[in-house]
């Protein structure tokens, strides 16, 4: 035998002793950590008003030696947090925001807590808290086995259609940073091939000219005319893009008064493909269907471009990575409790294809366009980025629902949340410790990347939009 | 020269002298009042919820010592308040409701007290105030004179849109009553036989099924696009109903979020059209545009019916009494910051052909379709009924204008207003004195009538709508 | 008596004569002309088609000494025949198109000679036919009677459509003409002041890249897209012009197989306002609604200028005169075999309001919008016209439908060409005899041009559609 | 070496020299049956219209001593040949019907024969032709080597839209046969496990009450309108239908002249899905779109099914053999004159992708769902059915464009011929010598449908659309 392999097979003896460990170390942990993600579930905070939130994880990372940097990109609400030194640089992002309308007690039944409020339907407040966890156990354990390199913890904000990570990746946050490790709630665990789609908003607002609708409407030029005229060319729009895009609007003003021609009206719309070039081919005629509401019904268009996250870009090698530690960390297993529970809010569910009792497994890494965006994609475009999931979700319950955001907020939520920060952790040790990892999840990003230059798709001069969950 | 005919003539030289002291009591009058209409002016209550405006008037009624009925018809802002005794039974009829969006100073440019706020675009403030300035000057008169005879001032909140009038109507407030006098504000004045606009509206709700728009928008129904599918349905009809019709909407719900398939739209629509019956073959047809939404959309549909008016019933004998008793009145005459406040105005308004200086001149009785609605068209089926406008607004102003607003609120509307309320008196003196005027007028309403029967299209059961301002 | 007045009552007293005699010299022509308008009848020609139409006039006219110019603005089917030198000169125009699909026997039941033929709905077999009765009359008596001056017969072809008297106008054939008269079948008799609407019309061509609709409809840009935006935008305007407007379309290629992405798409449309500088601002903006179908579509427009005509510009010393003489004439009385079929005739129509009976009398002129277009309205803005209608269909039926069809094939169709005849006779006559009425024609014409210039809105370049009643 | 391997092992072999010798006799019948296709593809009949198509296939089966059914399922152009007795009973399908508009010559560039005439852009010519060179060659070794068996060539006219198919099954015409043997031209070679779509089809006819446009659009009731409406419905379904399906329509009638109300509209329209049942849920909201296009404008809706096609059941044992027999006979080769042909072609091709030289190899069958639909696909669910495709048209060259009319036409469509007629040849000889392929064939075929019950879409009562092709 070597002394090389010798010292291979030594270090991998070590680092296994060390995982051990710290999932022991961990479990005493999950209390405190799951305390964290219930406060910020009771806060539900939305998008770029995290106030709360980021004050709370930033005290904890404070408290534990990070060195914090406020106000990234000039938001509020964004920030990162630092320890150690040199190389390699790790990332672990956590998220914060709530969702608008899903206020929702910790009860296997539709109960908002507060009619028409915030709530954390997407499990927010687990991903914050257990990359925070994640970051704190790290940390731990560089300080005592003397581990070099940097461990940075990205505060990431208004991920729900604000697309905080795009500023701050425009503001270099992730510049110099080797890998990022990512990880979102779901009904089920395992590390992620899947793309997103990438998508673009935008707000198209249409100013007519006002007339009293019975006296003389035809002195009246109509914005809500624009509007529909721009909706209906969408309609015929939609036969002639590929099947894998969507398109999708809400009417967020149709006019004031139905006795005044409208002399304002908004329409609010996504776009999405799983890939932006081609998304960019769709964008352009979308644009042109505004551009005809407004010529039909001789009124003025607006656009506000709102946001734009790309497809995520897979990591073959960090996937398997993630895979082979969540393999070590296991599911979720319910007490007989979480079980009636799971098995209460499986009665409300639509789609009952996904068994109870398969929040135990791992699932191994599936390739896929996926059916939702997110702003973490276009850090996959800068930086390797791993992502995993894992089952915070009784198995068939979708994001963005009253149940994910009743599971988030008790304890089926906080042992998901658990299996992620302990995946993250241990993934973690196997980059601090082992050089070719990272340089693998490299290759594995430029091969993917294929020479695409990322350049987002939000304009320049475009400043975060910090009041877009406010209504007009 | 008999005995009878020296007996008429001796009573009109008295009627005449009556009527020329009562103009001249006005004029002193004419401040006081004027507060009254300033102070509902900043108040600016919407429909049903002119709390203050109602206690205003009703404070000054008591005091001058009518009966008050406060409540009528379960509607905490309607009242009637009565003097007197026995026949003929005259009521003046009072509105004080202001219109959500027109805040505007008293000033000739566009400038809200409260952006966003309610103003009196429609001069209901002068409305109001005219009518009791007109009912306690014609009280002090028959006390005076010992003129027998009851007189009733009818507080009708909610005209705009809400038809307060028609559950007053309905509870019967009207059934005694021998012929009613309307004014309302004007850029011109004149007794009117211009007709108004039967309308009806409703609010057509859309309930869907919801679903992640980009996941899975085929299981998804779209209520935005049951309204969608409404709406062009509507525009296609345009063209197979009369030309006199109109119709018009506004989308006050199109969906919450872009991602999410919406589960709820709402539209809420005006029709209109001269005459009741053939509105009533219109709104089917608009009934099965909806239907036809919900059905393409698989979607259901659920109407409230908001409001409905009649068509005014022109009046010609009460129209030639004012004439006559207008033009002893007089117009309006602008002081020189009048005239330069008008002027200023005037630049602001796209169509001019009104000149300044019209508003001095008493414009003889029109007959027409008009272009608005109300809810005394309601009572103008019911009873005889007055109609007539004074110049309260600068010439060439519409309603429901900010213009209008600042108009209500300064002196022009003021004059306006005394003009109106001396109208109302000397009319008043006339129906008091002279029975034949009742007859006269009783003929002409049952001549137009042509055995119609009044049936308000708002469902029996239909209580007031007292949120209806409320938004949702 | 003065001479001159002596002269005048002479005169007039001659013309009085001349006019009894002519009046009962037609009672003898009238089989003879009746066959000629049962012969074109027969014919069924429709616009710029009408060869043995026009063949057959021309032959009469010709006969009768007329001098005959063919090929009038390049038009097969135009033709002017002129008789006699000097001033005045008096037009008579006649048409003799027929209209598609109106193809019916002359029974008092819907039955077609040919199914889905042509047929003379509009009765411009009657028309071009008591023209041509008129001018011959005129002519003998101008011959018997020395009367100086010009007699011109315009054959107009192509009414219904295809503009025809706008390139006889721009070809000059109407530069010398004093005055014109004109008249059309109709259900009663009278002079008429009323206008008719001015008109545009275009077809609106898509032009898109076919793909396979199941294959590839990503590929594709849908003409038929293009043209169903266009479309739905006009709807959307509909509500915001003027409600004397008329739009009307319909989808003459609407794509030619459901498994091809249309590359050609075709809608003609029509618009109509009584006012043509009215017309040009809505039609600009039907432009605009084109140009947004194939904007928010892809696809290419081409817009093709089919036919424009103004409203017509009413003449009142010239609707006086003919007022005057056809009382002279007098209106239509049935035969019970007659009376028998328009008894039949009445039961199809939905509209009964106007009384079998009242055919018998001559209405007075009345003012008003019209609703119908004709290429008359032209000739009105370039030289003083005449109009007038004769009671050629059964009291109650419109134009344009097999009813009018059936009519102009029988004798009661016959018995209103007479009174056309007639009244245009005595009508001409007092222009040639009185210089004085052409110098009121010209008067009134002057007042009501107001100085406005007639330019038609086809464009210079523009050919007469000769095909425009061939299907693609 | 036991007796019943000898045994085996030689008729392996006797199989193989008889596979040689037939590839060797089809060569010299090459130049006579491509004669067969040229004249088909100068007949270029349309859907069931192919007369002189149908005749001349059954002349040539008839000569070679097959029995003839004629007049199948009353369809006049639907026939089967049927020859020998016995089991198995193998079919093999020919189709022979054109596609309206595709006229072509047979030279690189587009050049209509006929200008709008049909053409052969599916290669039907091809496909009767091949199928006829391969059941005589059958024939004639089944007579040679005395191999038992039915043989049976079915004659299936208007594939294109027409469903003959279909009524072929229900007349029982596949009732006794095993395995279906299918082919079809393409610009590849392979045997295919690839599915169709299924499809229905369907013209919505609406019914409306006329009027003149301008004169009293009000008392007319669009039929257009209905349409649009449909249309506009129909454009708003798409969302929430699965992407994989398709929905695509033409306007066939969109009224009659624009001055008339249209009182009738026809709207012809597809829809297609990978999977039957999920098209009848959608064919079923279709239909709501139309109810609802009538309701709104009160017109009457008639709909006629016009055509429906099951998606094809892929058989995996048949795909198997195929391929295993299409390596035996091999690809296609150009001379210099095809390969100058083919390369001007393919300049005006929009997809390159398919490089010249592809049409030399075999490919390996693949899995898909299939972009077209085809009345074979009914014949999968009833029957074993192999399914193969040949290079007849230039790489890259789509069905249904005059590229693949002008390939179908000379010799490279040829030549793609031969090799499908060899493939059935190679294919069925393996059929008839051993039982267990069609034993194979029949598991494949269960094991795929799964138990599910095939059931034509197309209404019991509805007869063959003879006429389908004739425009109205």
């Amino acid at each position: 035998m070597s002394k090389v392999l010798l010292f291979l097979l030594t270090a991998l003896s070590v680092l296994a002793d060390d995982k051990s460990a710290a999932l022991k170390t961990m479990d005493s942990g999950a209390v405190r950590y799951g305390d964290v993600s219930r406060k910020i579930w009771e806060f539900a905070e939305v998008g770029y008003k995290e106030t709360k939130s980021a004050d709370l994880l930033k005290g904890e990372l404070r408290a534990a030696g990070f060195s914090i940097v406020e106000n990234v990109a000039g938001i509020p609400t964004a920030f990162t947090a630092t320890w150690g030194q040199g190389k390699p640089v790790i990332g672990i992002m956590g998220e914060y925001d709530a969702l608008p309308g899903l206020s929702q007690a910790d009860v296997p039944e539709r109960k908002p807590v507060i009619a028409g409020g915030p709530g954390h339907g997407c499990g927010h407040n687990l991903l914050g808290a257990a990359s925070l966890f994640a970051a704190v156990t790290i940390k731990d354990w560089m300080v005592e086995k003397k581990i070099p390199g940097t461990l940075r913890f990205y505060g990431t904000p208004a991920e729900e259609g604000g697309g905080g990570k795009l500023y701050m990746i425009r503001a270099g946050a992730f510049k110099d940073v080797d890998t990022v490790l990512s990880w979102h709630p779901a009904d089920h665990n395992g590390a992620s091939l899947t793309s997103s789609l990438a998508i673009n908003s935008a707000k198209f607002r249409f100013y007519g000219k006002p007339a009293h609708a019975a006296m003389a409407p035809e002195a009246g030029r109509s914005a809500l005319d624009g509007l529909m005229i721009m909706a209906n060319s969408v309609e015929f729009l939609r036969e002639h893009i590929p099947s894998s895009s969507r398109i999708h609007y809400v009417i967020t003003n149709g006019g004031s008064a139905p006795n005044i021609v409208p002399d304002y009206a908004e329409l609010f719309l996504y776009a999405r493909h799983p890939s932006m070039p081609v998304l960019d081919g769709i964008w352009e005629r979308i644009m042109k269907c505004a551009q005809a509401g407004a010529l039909a019904s001789e009124t003025r268009l607006e656009t506000e471009f709102i946001d734009s996250s790309y497809n995520t870009l897979p990591n073959d090698a960090l996937a398997a990575l993630v895979d082979k530690n969540m393999r070590m960390v296991g599911g979720v297993t319910y007490t007989s409790g979480e079980q009636a529970f799971a098995e209460t809010i499986r009665q409300t569910l639509t789609d009952k294809t996904k068994p109870i009792g398969s929040q135990e497994a791992v699932e191994a890494p599936k390739e896929g366009p996926g059916s939702a965006s997110t702003d973490a994609g276009d850090v996959s475009w800068v930086v390797p980025m791993a992502e995993l999931g894992t089952a915070t979700f009784v198995p068939g319950v979708p994001a963005h629902t009253w149940q994910s955001a009743a599971c988030a907020g008790m304890s089926i939520g906080r042992k998901g949340m658990v299996v992620a920060a302990k995946s993250l952790v241990l993934t973690a040790m196997d980059l601090y410790t082992d050089p070719k990892q990272v340089e693998a999840a490299k290759a594995s990003f430029e091969k993917r990347r294929a020479g695409f230059e990322y350049r987002s798709r939000v304009p320049a001069d475009h400043k975060p939009p910090l009041n877009y969950r406010d209504s007009k």
